[in-house]
């Protein structure tokens, strides 16, 4: 017998917000917040449409401007200068940068090409860096997403909000170990 | 005999976000900001659906917890402590820290009970304040929308753009006369 009960008809269950507050909600160990470039405040408004979510959900900063980035994100003009704004060096910055602004455990941080504009030979449209940062670590991740600009901006947001829940695991797991 | 080539098959045209990108696009006299509470990033996700906003799109700080209101927008804590982060007083400071935050000239802030939890007797399922700030001045809207956490954000998300275009227009407007 499979069992079902815990997904309503449309799989919301499934949803990382839903997974994430799942997580986070109850005992709220952990708080978590983002640093936004290409997914434009996508991850925020997910995360918030859960009621319950402002238990772990200190925010985002939706940087567009790489002087956002530098002075609310601390992203330091050395990385901009040397990789651009649409870097794995920048996206990393970004995620340290908003745990710092917010004092948050963990941050995600997207950062790419939505496209149809601002592509370049070496950075396409569709091409986004989404990293994580946690404790001591975290992780970035490449990806090239295919689409249009809703396209890529939906997909950066649904990995994000992915690759944020994994962290969590990642974290409380370590946790319950220790 | 009527118009229509301005509007798409969907009505696009008529969002506001569309609007924004009409009036700021070409010549990016103008730059604008949000700092986002209950709307939870939404504004920047609307705003930054268009390509090309980043012409004259900052940034959004979406700032869910009270310590974020006052570290990131400067909200003061007395503010937060006389009137509560659900006041009029608060989405003046919030719109007023975004353009200060950003360095905008213009930023929109909301701020209010999307519910279903965290009402009060005096602040029911709804409240919602809306700021815009710019110049001098500035304005700011109390709203009691209705229906369920979805709605209230959505609506509050509608609303911040429609106040932010008109914000935009006076300004411009202002500007063609001096």
């Amino acid at each position: 017998m499979e069992w079902s009960t815990q997904r309503d008809q449309n799989g919301w269950a499934d949803r990382p917000e839903a997974q994430l507050n799942a997580l986070l909600a109850t005992d709220q160990r952990l708080t978590v917040a983002a640093a936004e470039s290409c997914s434009g405040g996508g991850i925020a408004h997910r995360i918030t449409s859960v009621s319950g979510s402002s238990a772990y959900f200190l925010g985002s900063i939706v940087a567009y401007s790489n002087r956002a980035k530098q002075q609310l994100l601390s992203v330091p003009a050395e990385t901009l200068a040397q990789f651009g704004a649409v870097s794995a060096e920048c996206a990393r910055a970004m995620a340290d940068g908003a745990r710092g602004a917010f004092g948050a455990d963990i941050a995600v941080s997207t950062t790419g090409i939505a496209g149809p504009t601002g592509a370049t030979k070496r950075k396409p449209v569709g091409l986004v860096y989404i990293a994580v940062s946690y404790g001591e670590t975290g992780r970035c991740e490449t990806h090239h997403f295919s689409g249009d600009r809703g396209d890529v901006v939906q997909a950066a947001v649904d990995r994000g909000l992915a690759l944020l829940v994994s962290a969590v695991r990642t974290v409380l797991a370590s946790e319950a170990q220790s």
